[in-house]
């Protein structure tokens, strides 16, 4: 636990007093002295109510002052109008933590700033409350079971539907911390507080908005590295800021698509409902192995089974390679004519007439380098419960596939027909888990891919340190000196003979020049360059206009490359199709900045006009390296500009060519 | 039934013998012995093995020449390679039906016809069996509840899976044939059989092929009009034609996307997995409204749970619109000042303090015009289980909701925190489907909505009957004809003068003109023409060069329009964005043809490029309506080829021009 934080009230205090405690089963005055009683066994628990009496066969003092001891946490569950005088008295007291149940609190941020001022700490107010199992603290509505995944969640509700859908599975509770209006104590303290707690084994995150999201995924990296990986589960809606872009690489870069860039670059998992949170959790509790790749083998015993897993792995970006036909012949070799054994294999009825066909075929294809993981989907799962006297043989073969994915430490998960019982169960024990649908167990395997180890990116050269300057001459001449290459060009009116024609000439200070005239081309030579001139100026007055060699190159594909400063998450960057598709198509990859060419490389192929690069229909390859290079180059600009695109830029089979930059300053500069 | 079938035998047998009769409880002779002995109070149930002895109690015969009277249905359930010899004794014996389990049987088609000419029928070979509630005929493997789902199955284990997961979530099967290889008896026949069948309410159907989809759309067609929808589930592998299809439109519109045009003019849902398939059947068995749009309004008790099932309802193709103003208003009079109410509504504790605030904000959304549907997410359903004093009052709200619904006829569809209960079971009782996830609650409302009643297309206008020659000079004039405005053209060499320039210059016999070269533009003047013409004719040889004037309208968008003879489903009818965005980008539109200009509109609504043709970052709004009717007249050309294409068509805002078109002759024509 950071020392100094405060926090270890909120984890095992010696005394806590529920404030507001209510005899009526309706009011959460009465669950969390409930709760709070459960816990008399390890710390002094008080009960406060304005009316005094008995609450749950304790007596109540009517203020926290009557009191002869002060408790170290206060668990607030009265009126939010009745807050302020309540956290006067009990600061007075001496008390250290508080837990802040109701909304609607009035001048909250000065009610936290008095607390912190005070030496004391707050979560909430508009919290569902906390639970620890480790130290028996139960603080919150509902009912947990002590375990091992720790939720922390902006909304109270959400961190309980998790626990509700987790105990179902028999997930149980570490700690759940509801943070709620996050007035003092965030999320993010919250979370750097489960490094070193004990119980904790892997982290629910909601969160609806990621202000300070690098420091949030510092502490991600922190957690992973003790290794407790994070699950997070945010909705769409986010900072506004992305919408009042002025770029295209601005507006196209969605809060969720730089969310998903952090979550990547940090090994953690995004989902996108308490239930799938809840799948991903349990495949990794189950201890199975986190796959190298995405690659899968899909083993069934039903053609169909195995053609749905294999439409559902590919809709959760999992690959169903063609197996070599080295593998293809050594898994035919254990199974009969009538059998698939390509991927998916289709066992066929091997499976009815010999049990270890099952697990035959998977070490078979677990063995190979050709696939990281494995999905079995279908009957296994149901022999011995539809034919008792295969029940034992059911069971041995269950343990061998657990020994079989630890051997080549691969994931293996099962989708079964069967209902729960002493197989799944067995499946589980061994680091097997094992699902009710074929789409929770393609799901799991996604997510488990998605736990892979990540490096951190480092720059591909030396750090820059010249400041980009605005204008798309001055920009132009800093970029090349980064070897961001552009086409030969001059200043207007320009003498030498070096530039080759046709021209083109831009009216270089405006943005988005296309959409105001302020770019001509196919000028043949300097005349028709100065006739342009002319006319463009009378349309648009001096400025700095550029002369430019056209770039006439052939299989040139247009593409976009931006990069931001996101407000949340620190640089950006981003490669997409160029012309209107990047936009009206969402053909664009994201990622946090700096990337290296590789990663640069990746984010091209991951773009669904990547074919247009590599060579269309028979046209030439383009430079795709060159471009990677240049994506990794703007990746480390020192930008001191909001945003920074070239666009387009122009790929060709003998480089890149940048044929216009797009400059947005940083908001109060110019 | 239709009669003269001869599928009576399928349905109540007044005998059955299961040949092949087992002891052993891992066998499937066991099985279908003992479901066959479970009909024994309605009909004679005979026991057929080599081996004589007992099974389950009955004495078994060892060959069925052996029975004093013939079985009507015999069930199969013995190795492939005695069937022959079982069948040729049954049907000289005077059997109608034979249920076919085993796989691989030599020669099957000439067995089904040996069957077929001796006026029997056959289901399967390689077949899981046939299950009749109604007449209590268990002739497969598994066990079954008698219910509402009939279930036609290509996988006997697909059929198998659905049915149990249907169990476990309460749903019984009215009827279950694994129609296995289809060798005699198809899936079609099978459904057709259901039209009247009393018990069937709803049908499962999984197909991993599509031969005769005409036929099959219409029967599906005819169960609807019966009262009967069908969910269909497959698998994305299919008829490998597409592949091989010449033209864009041809390899773009994949068999999925046929399938899903398919559905939608039939009002069929397709669904991707068995649970999802069960989900569907679960919200429509409710007896919930069909709803007439896809606007939908969601109302949680917690902003999370609101935001993520409006993520998941956008996912799912559903809208989730602002309130009016005055809707907003009213809502917002029975909430809380925190409580968000313009879509989704966040109650923020309204619920809490007064359980009638569910039914009234749902009414007062329902009550509108604004929403075709509502999604209430969150706590609803636990406050009777965890306040056992508010109980009553929260089933008297469910009671309620069910009415609202009713009185609008709008589905409502809940997801509830809360386990299965009295307030859960309650709602599905009053017609409201209550899930444990927020996925699947959206998920059913989003399928209700594929539901909706269809109108089947009529051509637009008379129906064309001249034949569409081949060739772009010949296909132009006939095009042209039908209404298909092209640009004005003339045979090289012209003379006449009417043609403006510049020119374009086409080799007209050729597919695929730009790849080859067989286009050169720009073309200032006749002389520039007679030049391009000596230069192309000495590459490219002889043939029919065409001139055209080439389209310089300003604000052009490029798209592809397309129709193609599917093997399985007949004409179909796709638009897709120009250029390479229709392929690398897979925006494109696919129907069965014809379509009217309505459906052609809402065709090109659904494309991602559809802004560029609404009016793009100002620039000014092309001719949808005429792209529309272009789109509606080529899905009604009399297509005596494989596939025509028009692309691309340049829509301006002054109307459509084509300027290629691509024609693939049929297979076996020229």
């Amino acid at each position: 636990m950071p020392s100094g934080t405060g926090l270890e009230v909120f984890r095992d205090p010696a005394s806590v007093a529920v404030v507001g405690a209510s005899a009526d089963p309706a009011k959460w005055g009465h669950w969390l002295a409930s709760g709070a009683l459960a816990g008399r066994h390890r710390r002094r628990v008080d009960l406060v109510n304005r009316g005094g009496g008995q609450v749950l066969g304790q007596r109540c003092v009517r203020r926290l002052s009557e009191l002869a001891e002060p408790p170290e946490l206060v668990a607030l569950c009265v009126p939010a109008n009745a807050i302020e005088r309540i956290v006067d008295e009990a600061l007075e007291m001496g008390v250290r933590g508080f837990v802040g149940i109701a909304a609607g609190v009035p001048d909250e941020r000065q009610l936290a700033a008095r607390i912190r001022a005070a030496g004391a700490r707050l979560v909430g107010p508009n919290s569902l409350g906390i639970f620890d199992a480790a130290s028996d603290l139960r603080l919150a509505w509902g009912g947990f079971t002590a375990g091992p995944l720790a939720i922390v969640s902006q909304s109270g509700q959400i961190g309980s539907e998790i626990a509700t859908l987790g105990a179902r599975q028999g997930i149980g509770i570490a700690r759940l911390v509801s943070v709620g209006n996050q007035s003092d104590v965030t999320a993010v303290e919250m979370l750097a507080d489960l490094v070193n707690h004990r119980l904790t084994r892997m982290i629910a995150l909601y969160l609806e908005s990621f202000a300070g999201g690098e420091a949030l995924f510092e502490t991600l990296r922190e957690l992973r590295a003790a290794g407790k990986p994070t699950v997070v589960l945010t909705v769409g809606a986010s900072a506004a800021s992305s919408r009042l872009a002025r770029s295209h690489t601005g507006s196209l870069t969605s809060s969720l698509d730089v969310v998903d860039a952090a979550c990547r670059a940090a090994g953690v998992v995004r989902v996108q409902t308490p239930a799938q949170l809840v799948t991903a959790a349990r495949a990794f509790l189950a201890g199975t192995a986190i796959p190298a790749g995405r690659r899968v083998a899909i083993v069934a015993d039903s053609g169909g089974q195995g053609g749905i897993a294999a439409d559902q792995a590919a809709g959760a970006g999992l690959s169903v390679p063609s197996f070599s036909s080295a593998l293809s012949e050594s898994i035919g070799s254990v199974l009969s004519a009538a059998a698939a054994h390509v991927n998916p294999v289709d066992l066929a009825g091997a499976g009815e007439r010999e049990l270890a066909s099952y697990a035959e075929t998977i070490d078979r294809a677990l063995a190979t380098d050709e696939v990281d993981g494995a999905i079995l989907t279908g009957y296994f799962g149901c022999y011995g419960s539809d034919t008792p006297t295969l029940a034992e043989r059911e069971l041995e073969v269950a343990q061998r596939l657990g020994k079989i994915a630890a051997t080549y430490r691969k994931p293996l998960v099962v989708h079964t027909m069967g209902s729960q019982g002493p197989v799944t169960e067995e499946l589980w024990e061994v680091g097997v888990p094992a699902f009710p649908t074929i789409e929770a167990a393609v799901f799991a395997l996604a997510r488990l891919a998605d736990f892979k180890d990540v490096k951190r990116e480092r720059p591909a050269g030396p750090v820059r340190t010249t400041r980009i300057p605005g204008g798309y001459w001055a920009a132009r001449e800093a970029l090349s000196a980064y070897g961001i290459p552009f086409p030969a060009a001059r200043l207007f009116p320009f003498v030498d003979d070096t530039l080759s024609p046709p021209y083109v000439l831009k009216a270089g200070w405006l943005d988005h020049k296309t959409e105001v005239g302020g770019i001509r081309v196919a000028l043949a030579d300097r005349d028709a360059v100065s006739a342009a001139y002319e006319q463009m100026r009378a349309r648009l007055g001096d400025g700095e206009y550029v002369v430019e060699e056209q770039d006439l190159r052939e299989d040139v594909v247009e593409m976009l490359v931006g990069v931001r400063r996101d407000p949340d998450f620190g640089l950006v960057v981003a490669i997409g199709a160029g012309g209107t598709a990047a936009q009206l198509q969402r053909d664009l990859a994201v990622e946090l900045a700096p990337v290296s060419p590789e990663t640069a490389a990746a984010m091209i192929d991951r773009l669904r006009c990547a074919p247009l690069l590599h060579g269309w229909r028979g046209r030439a390859r383009t430079d795709v390296v060159a471009l990677a290079r240049l994506v990794a180059e703007i990746s480390q600009l020192p930008l001191e500009f909001a945003e920074l695109e070239l666009n387009p830029v122009r790929v060709g089979p003998a480089g890149v060519l940048a044929v216009d930059v797009l400059l947005v300053p940083e908001e109060g500069r110019s």
